[in-house]
């Protein structure tokens, strides 16, 4: 297998397994039991219909979600829910949408929703460069709310919620793009939740979209029609042609995730172990290497960290890239190291780097 | 090479030709001159940068497009240009934009463009069936008009127009998703033309825009982000994440025209000839094959035909699939048979099934 692929360690889009890149490239000439190119099929075809009920039925059962929500696979990325889901659940309302403001994608988030409707940013972490995420007696959550937005995990800062936030009697709308199907995620008590699938579960040009049934009932009736979540759901994903390919590679990863991972728990525990693995070593490092954010707030996604300086980090990134790892780059608004550990990497890979970052800083301790 | 592959029909997504085929297949676990997959590779990334640089400049030499035009890629296929176009050229406008009715197609742009701005059908096929076009004689465009809309060769019908529509004084918007690179097509006559890529050019999951500078000036300020043309221009069509792996292959496509076709005027020769091959057969069938459409309307891309009826063309249809062709059934909307002649098809491909059909006829002639 190429090694490279094992050793890249990139924000996104990211690692995926080696026997899913494999079944892909199979499927580029001769999908199995079809013949075709993937590239060529059409998506009216039966073939693809148990495509998508398959990726549909598989995700079901990873997340033991309940028969009332819908399952999409849109295009766009996060930016387009950014505007879909104020335009769906936020205009001509007057009691404001909650956001929290937790990162750079946050951020983002919020200045979409403020062109559709009112916000209140129940809190934010931007005048402490979003170096923590707030406890929960910092946050007041108000029951009129059409719903409360976050993020589950801001990829660029390598910040993670560890539980669920808000009311039960308020919808929750959550971002998981960076970690949705890392681990289990009590996806019941949301009612939507969106993904890019460029993290974790495939390459970018999908985006999955969880979204709970009566969350549909208020839809402006003017939306532009591929910005009506219901158009999606009567077509099951097929409203205008979806990226076949895209799609067909996160049913690859779900098959994976349930026959050769078995099911999120494992992958979790799988996930865990290459985070302890990383954080272990920075905690480990007198202050060698500084991890960038609270620790009770570390992703397992995301681990970002410094060195005790820019020419030191420089060094750093050139060395490990002439190693063989790929992707280390802090993000541009950020700088800095960044290692993201999704469900393709493993913990291989992983034990690999904390070898090369002991033997690094054996070299420049000084 | 497969065999299935090389006699697929389908209307979209379509046949792609061997050689981008195999190189994408590599690609899938070795990008050359990177090492690591495509599905893992950063869009931030320097190779990210230079693929569509490359691709921007091969759009520009095949077309000989001069320097004013953006050359965008976006995800949403022309279903999101449908609504993209009006919302950037027709809101607020008092003037209608006018918009030729002249397929399935057609009827969704102009559905779309309402919803935004005043609209003024100039002509519409939808009562005689959609089976020809206009006459110059029957088309009146009126100089205060936003922009005029037109689909240049519509799918479903397998309707063409071999000609440039309109005045130079109102900007042409033209969607040629079905037969864009497929031929010259006078590019620098039209203010913006878009087409999705998996008729000719690509894979499901990108589509392609051409647009004049100019034509972005009187943009709306309060667009979502993500459908602001100036967005993707400034960012050189990585506002987000944009989808790698199908651009990646939609510079495949536009290097075998470069380099193994050698330009649009050799494409469009070989595309002339595999039509030419299927019209001559309709039309010494005595009638056993009957083409949809008026004969100087008829489409390069997509040969509509039926048989006698329903029942023969079901035959005809199972005996193909038995035979090895793929995608021949017609639209569900028109039923009868297709035959879809992208830029990945081959002559030969061709003349195997007009083999197959001459042979079909002759043994259900009576």
């Amino acid at each position: 297998m190429n090694l490279l692929n094992s050793l890249n360690f990139s924000a996104g889009p990211g690692a995926l397994p080696e026997s899913v890149l494999l079944q892909a490239q199979q499927a580029i000439i001769e999908v199995p039991d079809v013949g075709l190119s993937i590239l060529g099929i059409s998506h009216r075809t039966d073939w693809f219909e148990s495509v998508v009920a398959e990726l549909e039925n598989n995700i079901r059962t990873l997340l033991e979600l309940a028969d009332n929500y819908h399952i999409l696979f849109l295009q766009g990325g996060t930016t387009q829910q950014f505007s879909m889901i104020p335009m769906t659940l936020l205009r001509g309302k007057t009691s404001p949408a909650e956001y929290l403001h937790t990162g750079y994608w946050s951020d983002k988030a919020i200045t979409e929703a403020k062109r559709e409707g009112p916000v209140r940013e129940i809190w934010s972490g931007k005048s402490g460069g979003y170096r923590r995420l707030p406890a929960d007696d910092e946050l007041r959550f108000a029951p009129d709310a059409p719903y409360l937005h976050y993020i589950s995990n801001e990829t660029v800062e390598g910040l993670q919620f560890h539980r669920v936030l808000g009311r039960d009697d308020v919808p929750r709308v959550c971002d998981m793009s960076s970690d949705f199907l890392s681990q289990p995620c009590e996806a019941n008590r949301f009612s939507l939740i969106y993904a890019h699938a460029q993290k974790n579960i495939g390459p970018a040009g999908v985006t999955v979209v969880l979204i709970r049934d009566e969350l549909l009932q208020g839809t402006p009736t003017d939306l532009p029609g591929f910005l009506d979540y219901r158009n999606h759901v009567q077509a099951h994903s097929n409203y205008n042609t979806p990226p076949v390919f895209a799609i067909y590679v996160v049913l690859l990863i779900t098959r994976w995730l349930l026959t050769e991972i078995g099911g999120l728990a494992n992958m979790a525990a799988i996930n865990r172990n290459k985070a302890e693995l990383m954080y272990r070593l920075l905690d480990n490092s007198n202050d060698f290497y500084r991890g960038r954010v609270q620790p009770q707030d570390r992703s397992l996604m995301n681990v970002t960290f410094n060195l005790s300086c820019p020419e030191k980090e420089n060094r750093f990134l050139a060395e490990a890239q002439a190693a063989g790892f790929s992707g280390l780059a802090g993000h541009r608004s950020t700088g800095g190291v960044r290692a993201s550990l999704y469900n393709g990497l493993t913990l291989a890979a992983v034990e690999q780097l904390t070898g090369f970052m002991e033997d690094f800083q054996r070299r420049h301790h000084q």
